[in-house]
C-alpha cells in the first residue's frame, strides 16, 4: 500500500453457468489477470461465482462444493502471489463438518487465506443447502490495507456492516448476486443505495462485486459498484447485463478518518449504552 | 385510518429566522392548516423551527426556549384536534430540570401530545446549549398509524432506526435541519441515499422535513421527502431553496408486512445473538 493508501480496487462483474466449474473457474481465473494488467490490487469477484447460484436442491450444490485448499481457492493463492494481488471471490463451500457454506475468501498477496468468512444471513432457499455462519465479518489486515468481507444479503444488515467497520475495516469486500427486481425509471437498484449508505454512516469504503447472466430465470441487477466515504460511488453502478470490470482508485486513508464535522465522528457519537435492543433476542 | 391503512403525509419544508419567534411560529402553523387543507393526515414540521438553528451561545437558545406547555406546542395542540391532523415538529424545548432539548413533540389528531423526543445524537455545536437525549426513539399509536420520532442526525445511526422499527414504528417522522455540502452531479445528498436506506432495511416509511433558508452562513439540503418500504422516494426530495410541502400517500399496511422474498423477513432474519458488539460501550 502507497504511503497515501491509494489502493486501486476492482470487481469483476461475470457471468457464471450454474453447475460449469471448469469455465467458471478459468473466467474468473482470466477476470483476475485482466484486472491485475490493469493495475488493480484488491481483486473481488462475486459470490458462488464458480458453482452458479441457483441450485435445484441441496444435493446439486454438494455436487459442486468444494474445500477451502480446493482447486478454486489454490488457484486463487497461485495467482494472488504471482501477481502480487489480494483475491476476495465468493465460493461454495465444503466445511471441515462436511456442511456446505456460501462463503467468500480473502487469499493475501503473498498468496496466503486471510479469512474464510461465511455468510450469515442466507437469502431465499439458500438455507436449504448453506448452513448460516455463526462468525462475526472478518478485518484482515492485507498488503494493501484493512479489508472486511461480507456476502450480498449481509450488507442489508446494517448491524453486520456495523461491526466491521468496528473492527476497523478501510474497504468492506462483498460477493454479491443482487437478484433483480423492478423499480421506478431514474432510481438506482435499492441494494445500491444500502451500499451508498453503509460506506457513508461507517465512513468506509464499500466494493460489491454483482454477477450477471439470467440462470434459471432469475436475472441480476448487475450493479457492481465501489463507493466511497461520503456514499457516493468511485465507479459503478455497473450497467445490468454487462460482463465487466470497475476499477476504482480508494485512498484508504480517508476511511480512518470518521470525522463529519469539527466535532462529530461517525464511530465516536454513536450511543452504545443506548442500542441494547438492537442485540436483544426476540427483540 | 382507513381500512387499507392509508395515509396522506405533508413535510413543510420551511424558512424560519433565527430569533423570530412569533412570524416563525406563524409560518409553521399556516403550513399546517394549509397542509390539513390538502388532505393531510400527518404533518412534519422542520426541526427546531420556531426557534432557528445556528445559535450564537447557549444564551441565546435559552432565550428561544420554552416548555412543552409553551406557545408553540399549546398551538399545535389546537391545530391539530381542529384539523383532525397529526403533527410532529421541532421545538427548542426548556425541559423540567431546566436543561434544554433539541426535542421533537408529537401530537395526535384529538390534540394530546403523544410523545416528546430528546435528540440524543447531537451534531456538531448543538452540545453548546443542548443536553442529549436518553430515551430511544418513541413509537406512538396515533388516530393515524403507529408512528416513530427522530430528529435529524438520529437518522444516520442505523441501530436508533432499527430500534424504532422493532418497536412497531410503520411511519418514522424525523424533523430535519440538513446543513448543505458539496455533491458530485447528479447525486442524491447523502442524506437522502442514508433515509432510503433506512426505510428499506426495515421496510417502514421515512418522512423527513427538511428546511430552507440560509442562516448566519450556513445552507441546507432542503431535500424533505417521503420514502416507501422498498426505500423508493414517494414525494421529494424537495429542491434546495424552495419553502414547498411535500406530499405523498403511504398505505401504512405495506410497513407491517417485512417479507422480502417467499423466505425472508428484514426483522425475522436479523441475528441479534450475534450484534453484541454494537451495543458494547467502547466497541
Amino acid at each position: 500500500v502507497s504511503a497515501a493508501g491509494e489502493v486501486l480496487v476492482a470487481c469483476c462483474q461475470l457471468a457464471p453457468r450454474i453447475g460449469e466449474v471448469e469455465p467458471n473457474r478459468a473466467a474468473a481465473a482470466a477476470a483476475i489477470e485482466d484486472a491485475a494488467a490493469r493495475g488493480a490490487q484488491v481483486v473481488v469477484l462475486p459470490e458462488l461465482c464458480v458453482s452458479g447460484y441457483v441450485f435445484e436442491d441441496a444435493d446439486e450444490a454438494r455436487s459442486l462444493a468444494e474445500p477451502v485448499d480446493g482447486p478454486t481457492v489454490t488457484g486463487w493463492r497461485t495467482l494472488a502471489r504471482r501477481l502480487g494481488v489480494v483475491v476476495v471471490g465468493g465460493v461454495c463451500e465444503l466445511d471441515d463438518d462436511g456442511l456446505l457454506r456460501n462463503s467468500a475468501v480473502l487469499v493475501d498477496a503473498d498468496g496466503t487465506v486471510g479469512a474464510v468468512y461465511r455468510k450469515a444471513h442466507l437469502w431465499d432457499r439458500e438455507d436449504v443447502a448453506f448452513a448460516a455462519g455463526t462468525e462475526p465479518p472478518p478485518v484482515v489486515d492485507t498488503r494493501f490495507g484493512r479489508l472486511g468481507v461480507m456476502v450480498c444479503y449481509d450488507l442489508e444488515f446494517p448491524e453486520w456492516v456495523r461491526l466491521a467497520a468496528l473492527g476497523g475495516a478501510e474497504l468492506l469486500c462483498a460477493p454479491a448476486n443482487w437478484p433483480a427486481a423492478a423499480r421506478p425509471d431514474g432510481e438506482r437498484a435499492p441494494e445500491v443505495v444500502r451500499t451508498q449508505a453503509d460506506a457513508s454512516v461507517n465512513r468506509i469504503f464499500v466494493a460489491v462485486c454483482d454477477r450477471t447472466g439470467v440462470e434459471r430465470g432469475v436475472d441480476w441487477v448487475g450493479g457492481s459498484v465501489v463507493v466511497d466515504p461520503d456514499g457516493f460511488p468511485l465507479a459503478g453502478p455497473a450497467a445490468g447485463g454487462e460482463v465487466v470490470t470497475v476499477v476504482a482508485r480508494c485512498d484508504l486513508a480517508r476511511a480512518r478518518d470518521k470525522r463529519v464535522s469539527a466535532r462529530n465522528d461517525v464511530l465516536a457519537d454513536r450511543r452504545p449504552e443506548l442500542y441494547g435492543g438492537v442485540a436483544a433476542r426476540g427483540g
